[in-house]
């Protein structure tokens, strides 16, 4: 579905970043083989899903008001100790846990995302607005060779997505009107989540996020958007050529 | 005086902007002059000295919890309406205030700045740690063909500088512990107060701060630091000199 509605002038443009711009699953599952492999024989793929499988509900108990905010590191250590524990792998060092922890910091981007980004930049201002901490952006940053022009997203707002506080603030930092704005995500809920806060929105296809065959809780990436938006595009590139970048 | 400790790693540098960075003093100078003088004539640098000297006074009412803390921007727009007052200046536009209130997203840095930095950047992470606000950070950045790691400071911490939690909250979102962060600036107050969080420190001279003659409240700009410092250098260039960039 695309909104038909006539257009705004777009000043930025918002990332959500997992899935959207980085290639999570097969990375992690690398960097986790990389550091367990020698102890351990699994599925590595299988522990990526697994360890991602715990994100959602671990953000869910900051969203909820359970714990207070932490940042996504902290979420992840806990989370990867939990699916250590629930594998059965004995003997993993804490120093190894810490290490294997900043996989989420070195995640391969898609094929199209530096280029992507690049044109995109050219003209509007470009930011982050993704669930990860600064400094796990700063170095995904670095690691893909992508200049952003802030950080935003829930370490300013002191929340995570889909709640409302962490479009809002982006948005705020920026100085801009939600309209201003255009959100770009893999994730309907996420679209969906900016457009009741008044952002626009483009959605990217990337059928791959959870591999061919989907995983236990995902079954399947989204191949379109199952919410109205302004743009539907099947990588960045195809939406840097939409927005005549 | 330059700190004889031995030397940490540094990974991180943070930078005040205003006046270290940024010639804030001719660049808001000649901005009025294109705003406001075709009715008025006025000495334009004066009129700039005039709004900067409001900067300490309001943001302090910040810091001492007199008012909740509110952007740089908003502080910037009441000081400039306090000027137009102060100097019986009738008639302007509040359209013309707000443009000209945008004259600190269009600074010019001073003539080491990208190069430094850009040096600065290839060994070290780079944020500003300033009291502007993130979206003004946004716009200097682009004026000046600054790439950040991210933007720091005092919107991320919702004071402002020296108030410690500035540069803790900047440490913080590095991911680093304070030794590991180096605040460079061409002000003595603010690297005291940045050494006093644990940061290391570097003193850059600016010797025409605030002109050749200085202004009624700062007879001239500090031509070394007053406060023990890791590092002093005449400009950027030099302190990437110094740091083997």
């Amino acid at each position: 579905m695309t909104n038909t509605s006539p257009p705004t002038t777009i000043k930025a443009l918002l990332f959500d970043v997992f899935g959207t711009l980085v290639d999570w699953r097969t990375s992690v599952a690398m960097h986790a083989q990389n550091h367990l492999g020698k102890d351990f024989s699994l599925d590595w793929l299988a522990f990526a899903d697994a360890w991602r499988d715990q994100y959602q509900p671990s953000m869910q108990k900051v969203r909820s008001g359970e714990i207070p905010f932490s940042s996504l590191d902290s979420l992840h250590l806990i989370n990867l100790n939990r699916v250590i524990q629930d594998l059965g792998l004995k003997g993993v060092e804490e120093s190894t846990k810490r290490e294997l922890n900043l996989a989420w910091h070195k995640l391969d981007g898609w094929a199209d995302t530096h280029e992507g980004l690049s044109r995109l930049r050219t003209k509007f201002l470009t930011a982050p607005c993704s669930n990860g901490n600064i400094s796990l952006m700063i170095d995904l940053a670095r690691h893909n060779q992508i200049h952003w022009d802030a950080i935003l997203g829930s370490e300013i707002a002191g929340n995570y997505k889909p709640n409302p506080i962490v479009y809002r603030a982006s948005v705020k930092a920026l100085g801009l009107n939600p309209s201003e704005v255009m959100m770009v995500a893999a994730h309907s809920s996420d679209l969906k989540a900016a457009a009741e806060q008044g952002l626009r929105t483009a959605f990217i296809t990337r059928t791959f996020e959870h591999g061919p065959v989907g995983s236990k809780n995902y079954t399947q990436a989204e191949h379109e958007a199952h919410t109205t938006v302004d743009y539907s595009a099947t990588d960045l590139i195809d939406l840097a050529n939409q927005l005549s970048c």
